[in-house]
Formats: structure tokens, sequence, C-alpha cells
């Protein structure tokens, strides 16, 4: 091919993107709905979400908030006189994807979780994941009744239950960066974090089975929450169990018909199972989703898999890397920035920062033991990072009535919540530890 | 965990399957539509076309008859009384997905052929691929008018398309086990298949633009053909000179960014560009997908790849282990059994398969080398394998003026078609091999 521009002959791929931005929004223009739209949706938010990670994590942020970012920036581009995407919000088959996104980010936790050594991190694990689910949740709640007295109990206990989230990925990232990940303080603050994923589930789990409850005429009371602890319960503890005991024995079969593929298949059928019936029993899918990985991590996979077999990691990874950052950017395209103009959602946003910040704070001292960091072990819990921005996404799908629970203010004060725990946790971390050595 | 029943006890994965047989209808009878029906869509159907294919794939026949056939077995759950996976075969979340699958097929299919290796093959291999596309759309449009003479002609030039299809992996897979993948025989076979694969896309691409413009309320003409064949040349050629001059360019770029991850995605974004914009100028997304995997199949993707990258087929694999056989199994739930007890669509279907082998026997005829075995070339091009499903279930979502083009008889005709093709080709080459040898 001859190219008769004489720059472009030169460096032709220098004139690549301008091309393909000045082409893109003519493509968009013509087609917004249908079969296609997905397509194109794909297409776009692949790559930005792609690119705002990385750009995320060379600043030292997790890659999540850029994807959140990259989903924000195009939901927003209506601001800049250009709706040519606005259709990607309600777009159900990305709806789709991004909802197998989150299941199978929930799996892969699980998966990587450790039901025994959830049983080993000890008191202080325990009662810095307790204290730092609860508190929260209190003053999320307290925030609310305050600031949106309006509203109903169910958006309090949504907010409370976001604010109780932990997400100790970028504390655990800050930590090894610091050469501190083998310290005690960080073993009681990954331990807690494992904790707070099953507890910060199980409050999930209650309130949308409370709202779904309430969704179907059923009355908010002490009774349906029992019922609905109990539903978590046994859901959790049958599943664990049976799945523990049956899974095992499953997969050294299925491995033993050395079907090149089987136990991938399996994996991804058992988790969709479990991720279904808790949908089925009123709670949350991500639940079962999880349930699922922890029961699965017990499998020893490299024993049982068959010749020339990838590892259920390395296959499973493809398949997250594809679908995940569709969740979190699908998550970011519901957000409206012009919200955050009103001094109302600005003040809840800070109200909600500032109870996300102290309710994990409080977790210090909740260790038992002496000599430690309190400080830093309550700000190593602050990150609310992808968990937070779970339960805000499934806090947009809830409705009572057929009226939504959590709207778009709301959802735009929770995700900037969100957004600022994450943000001020890598600096406050530094200076916690920092301010202990000179002591 | 303690079980009391005592043979449980001692080997209780024995009683896993009869207790899951038991209690999967309850869980399905309880909820089949909203966001969890999609779960439980993935959970029985990954399994069943996983251990189908490998059925399928034990007597000797491809992984793709088995997801096939389990599909069509899920489908017609209903003629044992049991309708409780009914809403699979319209939920719309399922065919997002297996859209999704029949996309990176194509694409990976692309990546597979080589566009030197296709000017290479000679001119056997390309008049053998002309007659072989030819012939079986002029049989396959006679057989339809003939049978079908209250259709139209759309129904009539789509016929003809799903005959005109090759797929010659289980052709390649025989030649394999036979020790006769390196004949001539089997490079003229296997060099057409290629070119079949990008004439029948353009046909397809056709007959679907065709389809689409009368829905639009233009008229069938020799003009709207010539058009229609002009949009197919210009967007191959554009995407293709385009892309193999610009793509490798691009994908330097991207590796030296040195960003994990970031290649996968830009080649999946391309691929979801190219049948974007395919789907956009209204032929079918496929087209574009299989585009996209030529050019970038001749990006150097070793050299680029970061370090401790793995290559893009191992990305890319467990993706579309995940999602192709969705769509066969999807493509198999549309098939209604009961229509074959219908003496026409019996008929038909008998009819089809004998002009499917018939034109495609034809192309032996164009080998214009001599002392080969022209029979077994022939035998080797009548499966129409996953091509001619592709066919199909793009063929059931035309419609002119809301009324769909195939209709469920015609569709099930075409199925069985693709089936006996596919089930006769092994004894047949193993037949007109062993023929040859006696000689």
């Amino acid at each position: 091919m001859k190219l008769v521009v004489k720059g472009i002959e030169r460096r032709p791929e220098k004139y690549l993107l301008p091309l393909a931005l000045a082409a893109a929004p003519m493509l968009i223009g013509a087609a917004e709905s249908g079969s296609a739209g997905v397509l194109l949706a794909l297409a776009v938010l692949l790559p930005a979400a792609k690119l705002a990670g990385w750009l995320a994590e060379r600043v030292g942020q997790p890659a999540v908030l850029g994807e959140l970012l990259a989903g924000i920036a195009i939901g927003n581009l209506g601001l800049f006189g250009y709706d040519g995407l606005e259709y990607l919000k309600k777009d159900s088959a990305l709806e789709t994807l991004a909802t197998l996104g989150v299941i199978l980010l929930l799996f892969e936790v699980g998966l990587e979780s450790s039901l025994a050594d959830l049983i080993k991190v000890g008191v202080s694990s325990l009662f810095v994941a307790i204290v730092g689910v609860a508190l929260p949740f209190v003053l999320g709640w307290a925030v609310s009744a305050w600031l949106l007295p309006e509203h109903s109990r169910y958006v309090h206990a949504f907010i409370g239950a976001a604010l109780s989230a932990t997400s100790v990925g970028i504390t655990a990232r800050v930590l090894r960066d610091m050469g501190r990940i083998k310290s005690r303080e960080a073993s009681i603050i990954l331990g807690a974090a494992v904790i707070d994923d099953v507890l910060g589930l199980v409050i999930l789990a209650v309130v949308t089975g409370m709202i779904a409850g309430a969704g179907a005429g059923e009355p908010f009371t002490a009774g349906s929450i029992a019922w609905l602890v109990a539903k978590v319960t046994v859901f959790l503890a049958a599943s664990l169990t049976l799945g523990l005991f049956f899974a095992p024995r499953l997969m050294a079969h299925a491995a033993r018909a050395k079907i090149k593929g089987l136990m991938f298949v399996l994996s991804l059928s058992f988790c969709f199972v479990l991720a279904y019936i808790a949908a089925l029993i009123g709670l949350a899918a991500i639940v079962g989703a999880f349930a699922a990985g922890l029961v699965l991590q017990g499998v020893p996979w490299g024993e049982h898999a068959a010749e020339g077999e990838r590892s259920m990691e390395d296959l499973l990874h493809p398949v997250s890397a594809f679908l995940v950052p569709l969740f979190f950017a699908h998550t970011g395209l519901q957000m409206n920035v012009t919200w955050l103009a009103r001094p109302d959602v600005l003040v809840l946003s800070l109200a909600l920062t500032a109870a996300a910040i102290a309710g994990k704070q409080a977790c210090g001292l909740a260790v038992v033991e002496r000599g430690l960091n309190r400080i830093a072990i309550g700000v190593g819990m602050i990150p609310r990072g992808e968990v937070g921005l779970i339960f805000a996404g499934i806090g947009l799908t809830l409705s009572v009535g057929g009226e939504r629970i959590v709207d778009d203010a709301t959802f735009a004060a929770v995700v900037v919540m969100v957004m600022l725990t994450t943000l001020v946790s890598p600096p406050l971390l530094q200076w916690s530890f920092g301010r202990k050595k000179e002591n």
C-alpha cells in the first residue's frame, strides 16, 4: 500500500490515533442499539479500562480506580456535548457481561482466600474485622439517617453496608512496597480483611434480602432480619460443608476422566450454580460465587490436572481480564458527576467519607496485643476499593415497589466515598508507619 | 461432617449425580427469568456441552456435533414433560454470550488462517473452492425453490448459503489419523477450505445484507446485489490493507509500553471494532471478526510480548472455551425435533443433504492436476460442521418486515443437513482413500 501524504509515509502510526478519534464519533453515531451496540461497548470500554487501570497503577493507585474513572469519563461525555455512547448506560448486554464479571471476580477472590488461614488468623484479626464491619455500618446508617431523613431505612441500611466493606488489595501492595508485609500489623490487617469479606457479604446478603423482601411486601421486622441471617448462615454453612466434602471427590473423578478442560468447565459451572442458588433464595449472586471459590480453593488442582493442562488460575485469568474491568467501567458509567455540583450531595459524600475513615480507625483499638501500631492497622482497613464499588453497583439494582432504593445522588456520594477512602490510604499508611519508626 | 446413611459414608460421591439430578428440577422450577436465569443457563449448558463434545470426539466426530446435540437434548426436554429450561431458548443474556462466542470463534479461525498460505495454495485449491461454493449454492437454491415454492427467494438464498459452507476440521483430523495429512490431496482440501471460509463469508454477507435491505424496503435487484458485493469487497480489502499496515505498528507501540495484558485487550478490541463496523454496514459481524483475525495473524506476537506474557492463543483459548460452546448449544436449543416427524421437513432435510453431498462431490472434478484421488478431495469438502451451524444460527436472526425468514421447519432441516454431512464424512473419507490404494 502506498500512501501519498508525505508525513504519513514516514511514520504512519503517528496519525492512527487522531484518525481513529476523528472516525469514531461517525461510526458511533450511526448505530447505538441492537446486538451491534455491545460490540462497540466492548471495543471502547476494554482498552479504555485497561489504559486507565495502568495509569492508576503508575501513580500508586489500584487498577480498579482507573477502570472506574474510565467508566465515569465515558459516562459523562454528554457534558462535552457528545452523547453517542449514552446508550451504554442502559445496554442490557453490557450489563450481563458486567454481572458475569463481578461474579467471576468474587469467585477468584474466594479461590485466593483460604478457609484454613481464616481460622488461623487469631483473635486480633477477628476483633479487628468485627469492629471494622460493625462500626462503619452504624456510622453509615447514622450519617444517612441524619442527612437523608426523607429516605427509607433501606437506604440507610444500604449505605451502612457499603461503608462496612474493606478492600485490602491496595494496603497489601503498599505494605509490600514498604517492606512491611511480614509485620504483625500486616498479618492482622490481611487476616481481618478475609474475615471482612465474609462478614461484608453476610451484611450485603441481609440488606439485599431485606430490600427484596420489602419489594415482595414483607415488612422490615426483627423477625424478617433474623430469618435472613438464618438463610445466609445456612446457605454458607451448607454450601461450604457439602462443597468441601463433595467438590474434591467430584474433581478427582473429573480428573480421572482425563477430559481436557473439563475441570475448568466444572469449576465455572459450580460457581454459577452456587451464584444461582444464592440469587434464588434472595441473596446476592456474588455471595454464592465467593462460597464456590472458597470451596474449590481446597481442591488440589495441580495433582488432578490432566497432562499439559494449565492451572485453574491460568485458565480463569484471561476470562476475568476480559469481563471484570467491564464491571468497574460499567459502574463508573452510572455515575453522573453533575450531582457533585449539588451542595447536599457533596456534603453527603464528605460525611460518608469521614464516617468511613473514622469507623475503620476504631479497628486499631480492637487489637488485643500490646506494642503494635494501632493507627497503622486502622488506616490499613480504610480503602473500600472494589468491594465498596460492588456494593454500590448492587445497590443500583435494588428496588421496592418498582422504585429504586438508591437514587443517582446517593450512588454518586457512595462512589465518591469509595474513591476518597481508596485514594487517602497509601499516603496515610506511609505516614503512620513512619510515625511509629520515630517513636 | 458425619453422614448417617451407610452407603453414602463409604462412597459418597456415587450419590452426588442422582442427588443433583433430583434437586435440579426443583431449583430450576423456581426462577426462570431475570439476571439469575443466565447463571443457571451457564451452570447447565457449560458442562453439558463439554461432556457431549468429549463423547462426540470419542466416537470420531467433532466436538461441535456433541455441543449441538447437548443443546438439542436440553431444548427438547419438553417432549418428556419437563419445561423448566424452556426459557433458555429466548434468554437474551444467553444470546449475547452465544453471539460473542461465535464472534470469538471466527476471530480465532482468522488468527489460525494465513493470508500468505491463502495466496500460495495454488490453482487447484482455488478451483476446488470456487466450484465447492458455487455448485452447492445453486443446488441448495434449486432444492429450496422446488420443495418450498411458497417461500421467498430470501429463503432459497439462505439455504444456498448454508450449503456452500465447508468445515474442514473433521477432514483434517481424519486425514491426520490416517497418516494422509501430508498428501497432495490433503493440501488441496485444506487450501480450498481456507478460501472457502472467505468465499462463504462473502456469500453470507451478501445474503444477510440482501435480507436486511429487503427489511428496509429495498428491492432485491441485480443492482442491490452488486452494491452488496462491492460493500463486502471494499470492507474486506480496506480492513485487510489498512489493518495489515497499521496493526503491526500499533502492536509494536503497545508492546513497547510494556503494559501487561494490553496487547490481548487491544486485539480483542480490534476484533470487536471490525465486527461492529461489519454489522454497521449491513454485513454479518463474524465477517469483521474473521478479518480482524486474518490481520492480527501477521503480528509477531512472540517478539512483542512483554516479559512473562503468555501467547495470544493461550490467552484467547480460555475465553473461547467458555463462550464458543455456548453458541453451538444455543443453536441446538432452537431446534425442535418434532418438526422431523413431518414428512415434508424430513424430505427437505434429505434433499438438502443429497444436494450438499453432490455439490461438494463435483469439487474433485475441478482439480487440474492428474493422478489425484478426485473422489477423496470431493468427500473431504463435504462436512458443514460449525460453519454450517453458524449460517443456520444467523439465518434464525434474519427477518423481513418483522417476519422471520427462516422458519422452525427450515431451520430444523438445515441443522439435520449439517449433522448428516458431518457424520458421513469420516467413513466416506476412509472408504475413498482405501479404494484408491487397491487401484
